[in-house]
């Protein structure tokens, strides 16, 4: 098991128990819709996963973009959708993206690493 | 011919042609990019349309949203297709999004009545 | 009653009408989750509005802006409570800030002139 | 004392203290009107911590969010009232704030451990 | 005169009043140091312009762009440095950019019509 | 050599290397258009960098800060100057850019040591 992604899934899983044990109806709702929005629908899972990986890269969140990123690999996105993908997010988000994406490949590498 | 879509399209026409006669060679070459961005690769032309469309809206661009709604238009993404394009930008970019969804609804049915 | 105001409702009601009917139950949820929110809880109603309006303040959502200027108006917020919501969204989020505090101020000289 | 409050706190003690020694009047004046924002007026001073806590939420700064967080604790916001600033946060800014949250309450259980 | 030009001041220097005439310290004080922040020093007047019409541009907000393309004008920057600065802005923040570009170049076409 | 420096520069270097190896002909041309953008032109190479830093900062990209810190390091920004370029992002961009200045006055001390 590599050890980023199994810190990364462990910290997350930690701390989304806490959140959704302080009992806010809105939170958990919220963590709720947020799992519902990503199932096969008119689109598929797929494309919904590179969606949220597309946003997470232009929004510049490097914890959604690993989460994304997991969810990607084990719907069987491959390395040149994969640089398809970044290369919308670097042309709608600028060179700002570009961090993002190195440590975005990283990431992809722990993964396949597994 | 719809009004809202001509006008957009003429300004954004016009001022495209000043911008590139100012003959300053990185945007003339980020504008080519640009369009290079979206073409039939790995992923079709309809998923990166989709892929822009998503970051348009959680950037929050109005003009960026209208672009790639034509775009997508004309590429067939049907109306229960492009709610769930919304749904994935409203839940990871917050309620911040929804007033640039309903413009960009509003457009769509201009569009539509081309 | 006020134009502006008028016209901000309107078209708000009539988009979420048009939005809401087309049946996507992430959108239809969050919606009902964005009400919930609000809501007199430990924190009250008024002091709730207050963040969403700082909130939309920093991120610059002219139209979210409105919303909650309404809704701080009708919780009794009073003019120097509203500079001082103002002042954090300045310092927290800078100049650009500036020209969206211009407008809330316009919208809510609006509101008074119901 | 927890380390990780005692380490953030100093950093920003020893870089604020070298800043302000560079003598910029305009950054000078900046941190001593942020200060400033913050004291009691119209608003309370809690209300206002909690107005720069989503506020820096929203725009998604860990370092704000931590500054904001202490000040809250020793201005008493209780759990229940934290999370509703949460909620808040979530609603408007999305699912992209969700790892600062997850970050701010591991920062908050050490603020505790104090 | 140029009517837009001409609009977008009054309107400005109307609300600025208003503001300013509310007595909220903090917000007197900011822009005060907005003034301030842009005076010759170690840098040029001039190349603070140009820092604030980048920062304005990457920032996306379009009365900041206007502000500080009148005084980019009247500082004499010329039209190949101004496409430089947009050249910058473009690349580092994306494609989302561009409309703002479009917006600013219609503006500084109304500022040599003057 | 600096160590921070040092690990900066290798990680950024060995990550592009990787992207570039990937063979998607947008991101090359973007990397390509990224250096071309900061040479020489209309404004001189330092002005363009101090651009880029100010761009960077009001973004809060905290290696895209890094990056233009050394090469305005490398054509003769001085401090004085240097806390000029923070000014500007500071008051544009808000309080949240202050813990992005804090981290670049340590890299900027780090510059200097090697």
């Amino acid at each position: 098991m590599n050890k980023n992604v199994t810190e990364f899934r462990e910290y997350r899983e930690k701390m989304n128990k806490e959140i959704l044990s302080a009992d806010n109806l809105v939170i958990k709702r919220l963590f709720n819709l947020d799992m519902k929005t990503y199932q096969d629908g008119e689109l598929s899972a797929k494309t919904k996963e590179i969606l949220g990986l597309v946003s997470s890269m232009v929004l510049r969140c490097d914890d959604c973009i690993k989460y994304h990123l997991e969810k990607c690999y084990n719907l069987k996105v491959n390395d040149a959708e994969l640089y398809e993908i970044f290369s919308v997010a670097n042309v709608v988000g600028g060179s700002i993206v570009i961090p993002h994406m190195r440590r975005a490949i990283e990431y992809w590498n722990d993964l396949k690493q597994e």
